[in-house]
Order: structure tokens, then C-alpha cells, then sequence
């Protein structure tokens, strides 16, 4: 079996760090992966003896900073050329690792990975595609916050890069792809809406018009594309409102003890219901439009999470997606031309 | 006991039409208010005789015509003259009713309340305001689909037209006021967010900043404010979520009829948790900036939604709040002239 490609995990990144980190690590070399950790050697060292686990292919690379979770993304990238987000993304610019991924802050995350690994040409917003859990397969939401205020052709784009994450990554044939609006008729949105609508229409994508909120969990569409604003504010509610269901159950379990049975029937409706909305799942959201890969986790990610996220990574770099992306961008550059003489 | 303002309900609007309608009307008007029903007799009288309810303060209306739920409300309006949203209207401009209640096509209502109805001195977009529910107090979302492309005074006039009727209707000393954006800190949101947090600073509002997604759900913060095209992707998003949960938990009820126990235990917690999302309990969404009262209902509300609804209107007209909102936004022009020489 050929080796799969390395990842670069920023192995202090995230609300619990190296505890969380290195047994993902772990995990994923157990799989097959070779991950390199990117922190502080003397943290990293003691997790995996505890862990038995060297001869996995695992690597430290040795960063002696960390960007805090609430830093000023653009000042603590300044200040700090030794953070294990930085170096984690310097050992994939040198070639050293396929991609890298982390749960550390995220705008530190989204920066360094468009400054450091740079963007494809004609790219000029990368997007973070969130992987939103339904029913069904997962529906791909971007950008859910990477960019404020695009252009009509910028979600044309993100339309086009997810396509390709979607086809290559999760292998879907040929994806659907509908543009998040407030209503399903055609000429239904704002001004930017409206016209990223007749942009798409010209593109060979499998789009299918405008969705709307309600079609982001049915799972009845594979791509969901929308302003950065927009997208934050729906992912953040979304796991604002799992979040209050999942506490009105837990209530009722405590409500619920008189019998065993129905605290077991209740709990097994607690866990069915918290996979619908497991981000950990799918562990992580990749930044599409880069020369290589990087995916960002949520801050709160478990070993689960971040063991998937790397796998994703390792995916997308086995397939070369970054680059069939560039190719495809490359065919329909003539839309983003168009989009480029936009009024809005 | 003085009489209660009478309310105008548009008796053919929603999903159902009168038979969710007319028995709204005759809870309504046993709770002591008066209620014109407005629609085709025919259809109507054989209801009110059905439920016995006449001699309760309900009167009839007659329209002819009805707008359809997916008909053009533009069109829709100028073709049809006699549709019951434009006769309940008219009798509100007349004088006749104190405000409308509506569950029929929402563009039509909202149409129909601008132009029949008219808007206050100075408030080019009347907005929508969506009660969301929570564990605590509701939440009062502003806008969710009036308007689209707001500017940033659009949206401060919006976080003035909410504070009065939280303060007047829900009876809320001093309602919080967030402005939804994509990070807690000043200086996060697009470019029309920004320059609505400096506006928001100046106006006596109890103003605590930007709120993200995630804060909708909690009842910490009363007031919520956002453009249009935003509030509806979260409204319609909390909506299939709250949906895609209660189907998870029907399928775990199903699969878990194993013991009575159980299934009682899951059934309450079905119950308490729909409850989280009961829209009914609230009615309808009262769209705030016009010269009288209208408050626009879900197509699918049920008779105690729309019964509520009517509660609501009521309310609304007894406190006077559309003058009251008047009155401040009168003594804030300054804010909104400012506004006007917006760079966005």
C-alpha cells in the first residue's frame, strides 16, 4: 500500500489542545496517516509516551508560541512567527506535509492559510465549506464566515470549488447546487443574490435556483452557497438551537428517572438526535481556493473530530482536489470575468 | 370593562382558510374582543353557525376575492380589488378595525399594509418582527423578510421600532437591543453591520453590541436586529431544524413502543420540546413602521396562532404603540439623517 500523503496537525490548537490533539494523531496514523504534531515539544513528548505511540509515523515539529482562541487574528500572525499555526503551515508551503489542519483560531487558521499557502489564481476569496449534518448525506455550506460582503462572482466561484470538494472528497457524481435566498422563485433575494443567479445559470454546475433556510438540513441538496455573513450567522444558530434542544431533553431525562426503561428509551433519543447535528462527524471545514489544503476545526472539536478532519485532509490530498479546483476555476474564468463588470 | 379595539382578520388567508380562521375569530372575541371576519359570507356564515357563535361582538366582511400563497403580491393586489387582505385593510383605513391579523400570502399582507395602510413619517422600510421562542422570554427578531439590502440606519430604526413594541406589547421595562453579526467584538460584520454598530452607539437604546447566531435561541438578549434577507434565512432555518428534530424524535418514538413507560416519557419530551419552537404561542409577527397595525402570520398557523395573533393586534392597539413608535423615531431623526449620508 503506497503511504498516504502527511498532515501537519497544529497539535496546540483548540480549547483543550495537546489532550485532544495528540490521540487524534494517534488515531489517524493507526489509519494510516502520518501526521506531523506542531507544538511545544516538551507538552507534546509526555501525551504520546503516555500513548505508546511513536513508530506510527507520527512527527513533532517544534513551534514555541501559541495564537490564542480570542487574539486579534492579523496582530498575533505579526507578532508571533514561531506559533504552531504558522510553523504547521510553513512545514506544507517547504512541501513537508500535503496539508494542515486545525482547531486553533480560526481567523489565524483562514489568514495563514491564504497568506502562507496562497491563493489559486483568479481566486480572490477562499471560502470555508462547513459541513452541515442532515438526515441524509451532509449538505456543504459556503462560506459560512471566511469572507464579508461578496461579489455576485465570489459565490459563483465558491459554487464551483465546492463542487469539485463535493465530487472528489465525498464522492458525489454530480452535485447539487442551489444558492441560499428567501424564497425559491427566481428574481427572490437581494441585489447580490439576484445576480449571482444569472451567473450561475451560465456555469455547467448541476444548480438547481434558489433554497431556502429550511433546505440547509433536509439534506435534499448537496451544495448551499452564500455570503460569509450570512452562512456564520446560520451555522452559529443552527448549533445555538442543537445546542437549547439538546439541553430541554436532558431536562426531561433528569425530569424522566421513575424507570429504567424510559431513561433508556430517552437517552437513546438524546444520542440519535445529537448525531444529527455532529459536526464531529465530519470533523472539520476545508478552506477551498488555496495552492494546498488546510481545514479548520471548531474549537470545541473532540479526539473524533479532529481524527476526521485529518482524514479529510489526507483525502483531499490523495486526490489532488486543490488542484482539479484550480483547473475547473481556470475552464469558467470567463464567468468571473463577467462577474468582474458586476453593478452590485 | 371598556370594549377592546376591534380587529380586522383577513378570514380566508393561510394554508386552511376558514376553518382555522373562524374559530380563531370566536376565541378571540370570547376573550373580548371584537373581531370582523373578512371573506365570502357564503363560506363564512355556515362556520359561525356551525360553532354558534354569533351575538360574541364577530361581524362579517365581505370579499369576494383571495390572494393566492404563491401568487405575485405585486400583481396580485392590483389585479384583485376586492381580495379579503385589501377589504380587511380598507377597514382598518377607514377607521372600522383597529389593525389587521393575516395568515395569507405574507408579501401581499405586507404589500397591502405599506400602501393601504401607509407608513410613519420617516421610516422608508417597515419591518417584520419575528417573536422567536426560547427558554426564557421570546426574542424578537427585526427583520425577517421585508426588506432586503437595508441600510444601516434601516437597521436603527428597525432596533427603535422593536424597542417600543417589547416595551409597550410584551411588557419589557428596558429591552436589551443586539445587532446580529458574525463576532461579539466592535469592528466584526460587513460593511453595512459596522457602520450600524457606530449609529446604534449614539441612540439612548439599551444597546449591548453584536450578538451572533448562537444568541437567538438563549433569551438572553431581547431584541435582535438584522437585515431582511438575513432574518429570513434564520427564521426559515430554524424552522426545517426544529422540524428535522422533531421527526428523529417521532422515528425514536416509534422504534421505542417497547414499554408504556417509555413512550409517555418520549412523548413528553416531544411535547416540551416542540413547545421550545411553538411559534403559536406568539402568533404572528407585527410589522412595525406603518401608520396603524398588521401582524402577519405563518400560512400554516393553527387557530391558536391565529387566535393569539388577534390577542396580539389588540394589544398593540390598546397601548397605542404604533403612535408611541412614532413619537420615537420622531426624536431620533437626527440618527437616521446622519444615517442618510451613509457610505454603504
Amino acid at each position: 500500500m503506497p503511504s498516504k500523503p502527511r498532515i501537519a496537525l497544529d497539535a496546540a490548537g483548540g480549547d483543550v489542545g495537546v489532550k485532544v490533539n495528540v490521540p487524534a494523531a494517534v488515531a489517524a496514523a493507526k489509519a494510516g496517516i502520518p501526521v506531523t504534531l506542531v507544538g511545544d515539544e516538551a507538552a507534546l513528548k509526555p501525551e504520546l509516551d503516555a500513548l505508546g505511540a511513536w513508530r506510527l509515523g507520527l512527527e513533532i515539529a517544534q513551534a514555541s508560541q501559541i495564537v490564542g482562541m480570542h487574539e486579534k487574528p492579523s496582530e498575533a500572525l505579526r507578532r508571533k512567527k514561531d506559533s504552531s499555526i504558522q510553523v504547521a503551515c510553513s512545514l506544507v508551503k517547504a512541501g513537508r506535509a500535503a496539508g494542515v489542519v486545525s482547531a486553533g483560531n480560526s481567523g489565524a487558521t483562514v489568514g495563514c492559510g491564504i497568506f502562507t499557502l496562497g491563493r489559486i489564481n483568479g481566486v480572490e476569496r477562499p471560502a470555508l465549506a462547513s459541513l452541515m449534518p442532515t438526515e441524509k448525506k451532509p449538505t456543504v455550506l459556503i462560506d459560512v464566515g471566511a469572507n464579508v460582503d461578496s461579489k455576485p462572482y465570489h459565490l459563483v466561484q465558491f459554487g464551483i470549488m465546492a463542487d469539485v470538494f463535493v465530487r472528489d472528497v465525498l464522492g458525489v457524481a454530480r452535485p447539487t447546487v442551489g444558492l441560499l435566498s428567501i424564497g425559491e422563485e427566481e428574481g427572490k433575494g437581494n441585489a447580490v443574490v439576484k445576480e449571482a443567479y444569472d451567473l450561475f445559470k451560465k456555469t455547467p454546475l448541476n444548480f438547481i435556483g434558489n433554497v431556502e433556510g429550511r433546505d440547509i438540513f433536509t439534506g435534499d441538496v448537496h451544495i448551499v452557497v452564500c455570503d460569509g455573513f450570512v452562512g456564520n450567522v446560520a451555522l452559529k444558530l443552527a448549533e445555538g438551537l442543537g445546542k437549547s434542544f439538546g439541553k430541554v431533553l436532558k431536562g426531561e431525562l433528569k425530569r424522566g428517572l421513575i424507570s429504567k426503561i424510559g431513561t433508556v428509551l430517552s437517552r437513546r433519543a438524546l444520542v440519535r438526535f445529537s448525531r444529527v447535528l455532529d459536526y464531529a462527524e465530519y470533523g472539520g471545514a476545508p478552506l477551498l481556493g488555496l495552492k494546498s489544503i488546510a481545514v479548520v476545526c471548531h474549537g470545541a472539536s473532540n479526539v473524533k473530530a479532529i481524527t476526521n478532519a485529518i482524514k479529510m485532509a489526507a483525502t483531499f490530498a490523495e486526490k489532488k482536489a486543490h488542484e482539479h479546483l484550480a483547473r475547473e476555476l481556470e475552464a469558467h474564468s470567463e464567468i468571473a470575468r463577467f462577474g468582474r463588470q458586476s453593478k452590485t
